[in-house]
């Protein structure tokens, strides 16, 4: 029998039709999409004849190492799966991940003007599927291509948690010899709205022409072709579901800016950081750190889940300036009576909590009211402007390469540029 | 004893201060503040005598009813808590809800030009502490005061939750005779700065002069004292933790811009509800529906706690176009491939499971990848452009007025503007 994704051909009332079989919610139906893109049913008691011309995932993927020009310079290209190496599959009708990085390469030969394009398949997952663990392996296959002699690095992901493995490596890589530049795209590469070609090469463009020598994010800037955006790793959001300029700093502006006609690279931060003489590491992550976004109506076994399965690290995204429910006299929410002493039993426990703002812009301030005082008090500890996620993965981090003091410490410093200092002791919002 | 909030005299040194006294971090100093605002700290040894001038918390809250012309319209001002009615307390130096609704009407007398004012003080909480109940509950105090006669209420609240509550209370009132405006503030009233006499007069403004019938949300548009937005009950973000303009549209525009200074009011969306003859409420809210953010690193037990603990409902604010981990064929991985099978167990065990995006911008689509697909097939139901506090407060508000397969079915149907039915259905940014 033929299975869905199959390349197939049958005969039905006299006519042949070749076509790749879709997944039918009516088994008396038998889908095929043409190659003209539309699909046709038939009636399984219609067809006489069913033949599999080509099995799925028959296609192998190919890896090579394409070199063109000995004076360019070399740039690695990091692929871990997602829809910047993707297209629709004719197949399903659905968007897979399935290009080698030589194919990627050839796709754009723009690319090869710029660098010699050295290309590695790290793994083929979408970015849902990273784990802690994949940060540290990026950072092991960054420190390889460093070692042979790559001039900047582009790792190709898949947007969902593209900002949030940024922020990971941000905080792995301390100090590198060459640019690290996360690149994803919206819309998949054979499609004629596709913002792979321009991410890639806008990225290529920065990391041979700048001095910068940090971890960041390169993404169209607006929803037109004209600019892409060098973002900072830690502090950004993808703010929109499939807009090619879904991502957006988050309490600050963007690092840089890239014109794709022109080519032209002008500096938005002037801070930011520089290329140094050697790589330094710290690629261990903490498995039991987790998040929990606040909401109305919660009940206190949600902060109790956390203790039980002994969690070192949670970072809560609460409301407004770092709010949670809890020691509310009223009557209809004495649940939430319970929740402060849950949150207590948690951090007594001896696991490190971290406020966050589920508002995205803006940061905490838990001195401002009564339940951010409340909560200080408990040992939650203020977040400032840090995003959730970016505080989910650096509290991972610390906790994997630092004491639980030093984790406590340093967890609201800013390191990587994840929190804006300014906003946050100037405090203009809320003192204005 | 005295305690922290108390006013006392106290004699240090040979001199004699007065001032409240404050929380002290070390058990060996006494913190005072003054009355020209600065804390002072003295050595508990050195102070040779202390006397309680003032308890803390004696002012007693006053309720009254403010009537001064018989021509102006009765708006009903109903006041559940939050910054709308609170003021730095100089005791604790922090900001704390203690305004009575008659102390307010004193405070903004720009209001009783517009209406006469009818309050009630229906709780003091901050919104972090509403439960489903409080929307019932809220619900029910509309009705008595749409019974008596008004002709439109304002419900004063804290703004972390309140464009929650709003959109709970746009479910709950099918039709009214009246508007109903959820006013907030985030800067308390006694400040130069405060917003609260500016949303709460724009709101009195939006009641009398239109012929809008619906819930919505009256805030600052922008960071300046001009305008006024009259925001979607169900499609309102607080996108800020602290400025004044925080409040904002998601995925659609505001309903109506009101100009303070002239008072003149724009309709900028057409379509909205208009007052009908009766008030037709379903107030019943279903307790166990909750709310999950998907992050990098899950653990399935994340999920199998939501069965555990039957839950009837849950929303899953997802990646990207409405993605989670599972089924990947990744080794470090490997915990991911639980994940799916704990979302058919839930599914399964009878908790109607809906998908939001954590992009806040654009919606789910989940026909677009395999995992959306994936998870259409486990029997997750797509929450479209839904915000994901939205779809909680929806399905919690279904399961507590309709039959499981009513609420199975309506969760994705656009009942009071809470789905763009435009954006999803010509879907321009995916399809573009």
């Amino acid at each position: 029998m033929p299975d869905p994704g199959d390349k197939v051909k049958l005969v039905a009332k006299q006519e042949t039709v070749e076509g790749i079989l879709m997944p039918s919610s009516d088994a008396n139906v038998v889908l095929l999409k043409l190659d003209n893109g539309y699909n046709v049913g038939f009636e399984k008691k219609e067809i006489t004849k069913m033949e599999v011309l080509l099995k799925k995932n028959e296609k192998k993927v190919q890896e090579r190492k394409v070199i063109q020009d000995e004076n360019l310079p070399i740039i690695s290209i990091l692929h871990t799966g997602g829809t910047i190496a993707s297209k629709v599959d004719y197949r399903t009708g659905g968007v897979v991940a399935s290009f080698s990085p030589a194919e990627l390469v050839e796709m754009f030969p723009e690319l090869q003007t710029i660098a010699n394009i050295d290309s590695e398949l790290i793994s083929q997952m979408w970015s849902d599927d990273l784990r802690f663990a994949h940060f540290s392996l990026i950072a092991k296959k960054i420190e390889e291509h460093v070692k042979k002699g790559t001039k900047g690095i582009i790792i190709g992901m898949g947007t969902d948690n593209l900002a949030v493995a940024a922020a990971a490596l941000s905080f792995i890589v301390e100090a590198s010899p060459v640019p690290i530049i996360f690149v994803g795209a919206q819309r998949s590469s054979d499609r004629g709205s596709s913002d792979a070609a321009m991410n890639l090469v806008c990225a290529a463009e920065f990391i041979t022409k700048t001095d910068f020598g940090g971890v960041a994010i390169c993404m169209h800037e607006t929803a037109s072709d004209e600019t892409c955006s060098i973002l900072p790793a830690a502090k950004t959001y993808k703010l929109h579901s499939s807009r090619r300029d879904a991502f957006k700093p988050i309490n600050t502006d963007p690092l840089a800016r890239i014109n794709f006609k022109t080519k032209k690279i002008e500096f938005i931060q002037k801070e930011y950081p520089r290329k140094s003489a050697k790589l330094i590491l710290r690629p261990n992550m903490e498995e039991k750190v987790g998040l929990l976004k606040i909401h109305v109506n919660m009940f206190p076994e949600q902060f109790e889940f956390f203790a039980d399965k002994k969690y070192k690290g949670l970072v809560i995204e609460g409301t407004g300036l770092g709010h949670t429910p809890g020691q509310t006299p009223n009557p209809e929410a004495a649940l939430h009576k319970k929740i402060y002493p849950a949150i207590k039993k948690l951090i007594d426990s001896g696991c490190i909590v971290v406020m966050a703002t589920q508002c995205l812009f803006g940061g905490v301030n838990m001195n401002v009211y009564d339940k951010g005082r409340d909560l200080l008090h408990l040992g939650v500890i203020p977040g400032k402007d840090m995003l959730a996620n970016t505080a989910l993965v650096k509290l991972s981090w610390l906790l994997g390469n630092y004491s639980k003091e030093e984790a406590k410490k340093m967890v609201g410093e800013n390191l990587r540029g994840e929190i804006n200092e300014r906003l946050m002791f100037v405090d203009e919002f809320i003192k204005e």
